[in-house]
Formats: C-alpha cells, sequence, structure tokens
C-alpha cells in the first residue's frame, strides 16, 4: 500500500521519503521517492505529513513510538514549525483512531483506509493505479486540524480515489461486513478443502472456487491484525453470515426448486448490477 | 458452454448442428455451426454425437425425450447406422448418469463435465479458449462403448481440455466442495451484506468482496438445477464449512494473535501455491 501510494504521488510532492525496515524494500522504492531508509528517526526527520502504511498493530506500535522518535516536534517557544500531519491507511479505524488521540498535540491526526486490497505485499507488487477511482475513508478526529483535514483530501484527489468522511465505528462495522467477513468465508472454503481426503480435489477447482478462496491468500500478519483489533464487529458479521448461510442450508434440505430460486435470485440480482 | 465448445470445434468436425429454443441464439450461432435450429427433432436428424449442454434438469428432460424425438434411432434389421453417442456437459452427475442408463440400446451414453464454468449464460459470452488447459471430467457408464468412449476423449483432446475419468459419485462430492459450496458461501455473504442497512455498505466493496461474491451472480436456474440434484454432496459439504468457520469464529473470539496465526496459515500457504 505504501509503495503504491509513492508510485501515485509521484511528481506531486516537494520531498518524498520512504522508511522501510526490510532493506530489500528500501532498495526497491530508490526509484519511487526522494530518499529510502531502514531507519525510522531519520526518514522522519524534518516530514510534515507521516503516511503509516503498515498492519494495524503496527501501526498501533508506531504511534506509540512516535513522540520519541522525532524528540521536541515543536519547541514551545518557537511558532515557525507547522504540526506534523499523521495519516494511516490501516484496515480497522477504531483502534488506530483512539491511539493517535493520545498523540502529543505538535502531532495532527487523521485516519485513513483507502479500499483496495490486494492478497499480495511488498514494493515489487506496488501499483501507481491501486488507488484510482476508489473510495478512500478518512476518519477526522475531534481534534484533526482543518489543515490536515485538506491536506489528506488532497492526497486523496492526487491519487485519483473518491474521498468519503466516516467515523471509526461505522467504518469498522462497514469493512467487517465487505472485506474482514469475505476473508473469514476464503479461509474456511480452503479449510473445508484442505480437510478433504480425496486428492484429486485440486485438478477440479476452476474460476469459482479460485475467485472465491482468494482472500485466503492474504498475508496472516496483516489478517490476524485486523481479526484482532476489529473483533467486535466481526463477530457481528459472522453471526448475520452464518444466519444466512443456516438458511440456505435449511432450504437446500427442503429441496423446493421455487422457494431456492426465490431465495438466491436478490442476490443474483444485485450481484449482476454491482460489478459489470 | 454449448456455444464455446462450438467455437472449440470448429473446423474439427464433419458437420456441426446446434440446437437452441432461444431464436436469438439460434441466429447467433450461425456462424460457429453448419445448420442452427430451435427445432430439436430436426437438430439432432443424422447425429452420430449429441452434446446436450444445459443446466442439470434440463438434461434430465432431454435425456427422457431422446426416445421419442428420435424415432426408431436404429431399425432391428439394419447394422448400417451406428449408435447414437451421447454426451452431456452437465455439472452434477449421479443423476444424469442414472437418467443415461435407461436410454435404449441405440443409444451410448457417456457422462461429462468440463471443470470451466462462468457467472454469465448465454451465446454471446462464447469463448473457443474456455476449455484450454481445463480438467474435462468424463462419467463412463457400464454399459458405454470403447467407441463412444475414445470419441469423448478425441472430443476433450480437440479442445484442449485434460480428460479425467470420474465415478458419479466421487465426482459430485469434489465439486460440492470446489464448486457448489463456493457457491453457497458467495450467496451467504451477499445475503448479509443485503441484509445491512447502511447504504455507504455498497461504495466501500473492493477486490476481495467482489471476488468472493462473484459466484452469487450464476444464473439461478442453473444453479437450483445444481442445489436439487446434488442436494446430499452439498450438504455434507456446507457441514464440514459450517464446522471450519465455527473454529474461525472461536478463534477470533478468544482473540489469540499466535493461535489465529496458526489456523489461517496452512489456507494461506495452500492458496498462495495453487494459483499463480
Amino acid at each position: 500500500m505504501g509503495g503504491s501510494l509513492a508510485l501515485a504521488l509521484r511528481g506531486r510532492c516537494a520531498r518524498m521519503v520512504g522508511v522501510d525496515r526490510d532493506p530489500v524494500a528500501v532498495e526497491l522504492a530508490r526509484g519511487a521517492v526522494d530518499f529510502s531508509t531502514p531507519d525510522l528517526a531519520s526518514g522522519l526527520r524534518d516530514c510534515n505529513l507521516i503516511v503509516l502504511a503498515t498492519p494495524v498493530r503496527s501501526i498501533l506500535s508506531l504511534l506509540s513510538a512516535l513522540q520519541s522518535l522525532i524528540p521536541d516536534p515543536q519547541p514551545p517557544t518557537s511558532n515557525l514549525r507547522l504540526p506534523i500531519s499523521v495519516l494511516d491507511l490501516g484496515s480497522t479505524k477504531a483502534s488506530i483512531v483512539s491511539a493517535m488521540d493520545s498523540l502529543p498535540p505538535p502531532f495532527d491526526p487523521i485516519g485513513g483506509h483507502p479500499m483496495c486490497g490486494r492478497e499480495v505485499a511488498g514494493f515489487a507488487h506496488a501499483d501507481a493505479d491501486l488507488y484510482r477511482g476508489r473510495t478512500f475513508v478518512l476518519v477526522p478526529l475531534a481534534r484533526t486540524s482543518k489543515r490536515t483535514r485538506v491536506l489528506a483530501g488532497e492526497l486523496v484527489a492526487a491519487i485519483g480515489a473518491n474521498a468519503v468522511e466516516l467515523a471509526a465505528a461505522r467504518h469498522d462495522a462497514l469493512t467487517a461486513i465487505t472485506s474482514h467477513l469475505p476473508y473469514a468465508a476464503a479461509v474456511a472454503l480452503m479449510q473445508a478443502a484442505l480437510s478433504s481426503n480425496d486428492d484429486r480435489l485440486w485438478d477440479m477447482t476452476a474460476s469459482g472456487f479460485r475467485d472465491t478462496s482468494r482472500l485466503a491468500a492474504s498475508d496472516p500478519t496483516m489478517m490476524v491484525d485486523i481479526l484482532i483489533t476489529n473483533r467486535a464487529a466481526i463477530l457481528d458479521a459472522l453471526a448475520r453470515y452464518r444466519t444466512e448461510l443456516d438458511s440456505l442450508i435449511a432450504l437446500i434440505d427442503r429441496a423446493d426448486p421455487e422457494a431456492l430460486s426465490d431465495a438466491v435470485s436478490p442476490a443474483q440480482a444485485k450481484r449482476s448490477r454491482m460489478f459489470k
């Protein structure tokens, strides 16, 4: 996500610095940013916008480390330096926005989440067009300045995405259904297939299985962070899913063609209209 | 499926006839076959291979209609005409193969199922390369002649697919997991999303939701036929899926990152290796 953002922002920032603890990513990022480094402290020097693009629990660690990494970001005697805007790209928002709220005043945080996940990670898969046409959720805090809100909106527009402001809880309830539930459904599908003892099974998979299981290939670190930090909303979404699944099972058991057709048709109609 | 087969076989048959009850499809098929007609009886005249490419319950109707449609296909006094091979492309096999077994002796049936479904139907979506590199299951009956078995194998090879012979019950148990379960999972996902009252939800869907829900757009007639004719195997697959889902729900509820990571990693490893 961070690599794709750097590519999408190329030529649109006065100066861009990339920080990654992996030296290979630092090397790969050289062409995309003005300076890349594995050292967070030197990377953050003189920044006026920090974008945190890591799994959720790493974002939480980075937020608590920020203060010590930038000693005295705004000396109380000086009004010359601007506050430092902090935006994240994390997949869940309530825990991050709450941690952001504890940042000392020189930091000016806003939550963010672009709706364009991929099941592959790393700079090698970075794509300048990843954000184009996608919804980019912004979650301003009560303390977020107008300046940072506008800056975040300009960043979203610069990469071709559509900004939508949402409260953290609403974001988390929605993504539990649109993103985290599909992941759980894909994992359970893979597990059901893995529990079969027929080794012919894998030759029998076609595009339907491929697509329905795709999210199960997502990075476990990223996904476990999501499952833990959005636990309550995900359990709600799963309860809703299980209810729908149980109704479908009961209908299949009854084997009434008309009742089955009536049950699956609204999903078919909506899904056919959604993506062309 | 039938349109794609006609395109894939073009130039490889002495004569190809297309039959569809929809006049629009008959018109569209003109370029792909030597003769196309909405009239089944005239379409079947002088055929030595009949391929039934319709939803499962229509295949069952066609099989029971075949005898009357081809009056006296092999006069008992003549040995000049070859038996008529009958192949189907239906998604479930036990009920079809059982119906095939009741065909009178001039018919020489074999079950078939190419593993390359699409969520769009109709000749307008036909694709000559649909079968290329895909598994094509053949289900010979005890009565199937060597000649028809070889002919079906030649047809599979001609369209670039890989023939795999399976018993009907094994085919149905495997596709219940690889194909019908993903469909049910996709429908339940769409239903869970539709039951949400937040109209922002649809803006929040990205590629993960798109792919996981794709099969829900499948033609209801085709899918209801599958759910009904493969009911027992699908209920088994759904019970297996529900068990996996419930384990995952319990793990998310416990919120132990290491246990969660251990649980999702085998699915991630297998899925990453499967499709590149």
